[in-house]
């Protein structure tokens, strides 16, 4: 059985998003078709929205399940008069923080997910623009810089984790590609020496290697099992000889693997 | 006055830490202390926040406010005897999501985040590598795999927003910059014409652009405001001849501007 959930908000949905899939995955025996619909802002919209909500409470036989974290109270009114089942997630929350706060709420829309919302903002386009030129050990003169340079063989996730560090964080986080030739040296190469510190590798299991790089360059001598099998056991002893500290992505998503990378790094993100 | 407050998990901490940032930014008048606490997943790291929690009391002499989406009981249960205010996130909406969805939450740790969860994540990993080997117009042959196709003037934001749009939501945007060469030509470069119905314009105040492009090349023509203004001026009415959709980038963040993109353009967001 099929169950449609709304994710509402009248900024970007961001919230009501990431609440709504957390408590959702909580529920495996259900097959939720999720639909997220930002900036409903006006009453009209909220007319809308709740035509669509009708329409898919009758299509499931089922009502929707609606997250919302819209602030006007009009608009929330109107959803409120849908056939869904609504959690309406500032509603919950608000309250009872102001009463422990012993303050108003401002009430004001999309402020979490606003440029205005501290300084953190220019930084995270800097780590952005950080990251790109620093990618791939394009450039290495710069890793005085970096709050991070991730180590470790090709495809091994560097550069997506780089960039959420840079996005969600602003975090400076260069990455450098450890080869077959630094391997075979057997010691870490002199640009990355100077900053062992900042040093944090990635490894992953030499079967999924093999297959992410098949579909980058099929029936390579680099995407064979042997050639990932042997870069992987190779970096993995640089890093414990070196005492490099190091996570193995192969079960890990971005997000996890970032933030396991913060708290061995013993980095406190600025937040907002 | 300061106050802390903690965003605590047993997982990554990325629906705590955006509920809290959300709840909070509505209380303009308080400055929060605030601490993200990922991976609290034993009752000894319990033990040591319940330290942290009672230090920040002491120490700001009112008690922190602690938003945690802790599965685990015992581990909630150590905190909840801590001296904070605590918001228990999952505690609050699973039980009455039980009820309407007449099933049992499996109470599993950071399945939001996972890996598992979902085929997007593979997808939102290529649209990165994707975003970045068609970032600033280097190739345009890849053009008809793209979802979309930023385009814009040199630092109005188009790198950062492809990025954010292939992380989050597995989009894949190539972004190509308008140079004056383009402007000068009157008409829209043939390797974007191909493409039209996929372009999306970004554009920003001359004055913010004037003080971005600073940053990277101090005293340039191409930093000074006359230049920006042409550049800006030539390529929003290209927009408009062309009937591209755009948006000015200048007062909103990436977060909001990737929202408004895909809201205007009609694209239906995966979700995992």
């Amino acid at each position: 059985m099929k169950r449609t959930a709304f994710f509402i908000s009248d900024g970007t949905g961001i919230t009501a998003e990431t609440l709504g899939q957390s408590l959702l995955s909580q529920f495996e025996n259900v097959e939720f078709i999720k639909l997220l619909r930002p900036y409903v802002d006006t009453v009209e919209k909220a007319r809308d929205m709740v035509q669509q909500i009708n329409a898919a409470a009758e299509r499931d036989g089922i009502r929707p399940i609606i997250f919302d974290t819209v602030v006007n109270k009009d608009i929330r009114n109107e959803l409120a008069a849908s056939n869904g089942y609504l959690i309406d997630i500032f509603s919950t929350f608000l309250a009872p923080l102001e009463q422990e706060i012993g303050d108003g709420s401002s009430y004001s829309v999309g402020k979490s997910h606003s440029i205005q919302h501290g300084g953190l903002y220019k930084e995270r386009i800097d780590a952005v623009h950080y990251a790109m030129d620093n990618d791939d050990g394009a450039r290495t003169e710069h890793y005085d810089r970096a709050d991070i340079i991730l180590v470790g063989v090709s495809r091994c996730g560097k550069t997506p984790t780089s960039l959420y560090l840079a996005l969600q964080s602003g975090i400076r986080a260069a990455n450098y590609p450890l080869t077959e030739e630094d391997m075979e040296r057997l010691q870490l190469p002199s640009a990355l020496k100077a900053h062992k510190h900042k040093l944090f590798g990635l490894t992953i299991d030499p079967d999924r290697l093999t297959s992410i790089r098949h579909e980058r360059r099929p029936n390579s001598r680099y995407a064979s099992f042997g050639q990932c099998e042997f870069e992987v056991r190779e970096v993995e002893s640089l890093f414990k000889r070196e005492n490099i500290p190091f996570v193995n992505t192969t079960t890990f998503s971005i997000e996890e693997i970032s933030a396991k990378i913060l708290v061995e790094m013993g980095i406190e993100r600025r937040l907002k």
